[in-house]
């Protein structure tokens, strides 16, 4: 089976579990901004999940849904929105008029991030933004987790699914980052075609179990997966077949047993969306490759507690990298 | 009575309750670093608040405690330490050689900040550092809570007051830096001496019962604190009759009475540390001009939810900034 190095970018080993910024740092920052995603890189979490969506003028922008998220967009007002236009009615630059950077504490989704810094003047950035960030040398340990957003309307529409990908694969090859980037979606006819148009770029699949609830104000993905009944022990071995390199299931649909035959696979396994210390720990029980968690340094912290890293040996900000050796404490102060 | 640009940046006003970075903000990155300090200045928090000590080479560095706190730093061997040398007796230079990007969650200080980033290769700054840093234009809405940190043995030591306070304001003259800075302290003698050596540099007074618990794993700073016994009431009049500008009091000590009091002497009030939802909207309510937190973001977005500012109305960062206001929704997009 052919390598990828942003596969083994995302793959586990022994005493390492990959930590992954969830749309930055959505704990911390304004979820899907360039702020959150250089806090993520410069705190070592240099692996990146977003979200691609498609404007009317057919610019990728990075945002979550298919509409403009009232809990998280205002408007020239300052307030926050109470209707939710569609992304495909308005033009990249329509969007970026809206600020993105604070979080509607009246919503139930802006209730599960207390934390989050406020901001004013941050707006939706475009793909090439972000690709232009990490073709910078400086960030050259960075992978990209690239989720492509099917819009539920469209999901019939293979001229349209064509087109977008396109889109996107065009601005992955232009920044040269080929060999960065996962493709990763929860529609599998999305993924076939990312595999028809870009077999030089892996596909990581993601699933979510019906009977589990959603997360708390968030666009169901539910709709455009695929219909997993009767073959939910199957799933590694449906993402294998389906010719996947990551399996990324949701945190309450995976077991030990579903991990290790992904393994079995040779699937690396990235868990979504891994937030609670108890999640955190569990996952780490189950030998998972990576944790994809609004909070890094919450994942880095109980990584470090128990001994672990999420570094190669080989990266700067790893222990035991050799700039590190060469400093020796003083001996009066060893005392 | 003379005014201050640096007290000014730190007085509330209608609608507007500052937010100081405590430690740079300490529940999320490494405190005392200069990541964290960057955070903070670019997350919007651009008052810093942080700790000074000397060295046995006289250098002023960025430390909250006369010793190496082994929760926080790590020997060449990666490991916590296990005893805590004094900073008096080691150079700058072997200071640096310590590690301080991590938290030891075996520690009951360590527990308090579970979602702080881990880091390495992050080392004690040297004050200039951080006033090289804010002295750039781009932070010239930056403003330092600088704490001295008298050492107790040294507490009767006129002559070294006198030297410890001698060289941190030549460093804060020689970036020039004078009317961004405020000299803040437990020890009203070392205050005293500030006023003395630098009239031109407002001092703010640090004040924490000895009947209210000290938060877990700190330093106790009672030890150097006046004896206000018989004198809890009059502890704003004590700061105005001593010279102080600004009141910091310790979130346990303050009421709304006192400050009131406060306000009436003309004192601004920065209570610290204020870091749970519900001291955070006590402090709200009482009034307070200033919050010192180790999450901004925290304060930030309980103020927004209240409809409060945290920035001037000339910040470009505050809505309602010039460039804002030309920024005009797309009417399809209002619908």
């Amino acid at each position: 089976m052919r390598s990828f190095a942003a596969v083994e970018a995302f793959r586990g080993a022994e005493n390492l579990i990959r930590v992954v910024g969830h749309r930055g740092a959505r704990g911390i920052l304004p979820e899907n901004s360039m702020i959150g995603f250089e806090f993520a890189l410069e705190t070592g979490a240099h692996l990146l999940e977003f979200d691609v969506v498609l404007t009317g003028d057919e610019i990728p922008v990075i945002t979550h849904n298919h509409h403009l998220h009232a809990p998280t967009f205002r408007g020239a007002d300052g307030q926050f929105l109470t209707s939710e236009p569609r992304i495909r009615t308005l033009t990249c630059a329509e969007i970026q008029r809206y600020e993105i950077g604070r979080l509607d504490g009246a919503s139930a989704y802006g209730q599960r991030f207390p934390d989050q810094a406020q901001l004013d003047g941050v707006t939706v950035p475009r793909l090439a933004e972000l690709l232009n960030l990490v073709s910078q040398p400086q960030h050259s340990a960075a992978y990209l987790m690239l989720e492509l957003k099917s819009d539920p309307d469209l999901a019939g529409d293979a001229a349209h699914r064509q087109r977008l990908v396109d889109i996107i694969i065009q601005e992955v090859r232009t920044t040269g980052l080929t060999n960065r980037v996962l493709l990763h979606s929860f529609d599998w006819n999305l993924l076939a075609e990312c595999q028809r148009q870009a077999p030089d770029i892996p596909a990581s699949y993601l699933t979510q179990l019906p009977e589990n609830a959603d997360d708390v104000g968030e666009a169901s993905s539910k709709a455009i997966s695929p219909d997993f009944t009767g073959q939910e022990s199957r799933i590694p071995d449906l993402v294998s077949e389906a010719g996947g390199r990551l399996w990324c299931p949701h945190v309450n649909d995976v077991s030990k047993q579903s991990v290790q035959r992904a393994r079995e696979l040779g699937l690396c396994v990235a868990v979504w969306t891994v937030n609670t210390s108890a999640d955190i720990n569990r996952m780490i029980d189950f030998g998972v490759d990576a944790i994809v968690s609004d909070y890094p340094g919450r994942v880095q912290r109980i990584l470090s507690d128990r001994g672990l890293y999420w570094l190669d040996a080989g990266d700067a900000s790893r222990p035991g990298a050799k700039e590190k050796d060469q400093k020796k404490m003083p001996l009066a102060a060893q005392q």
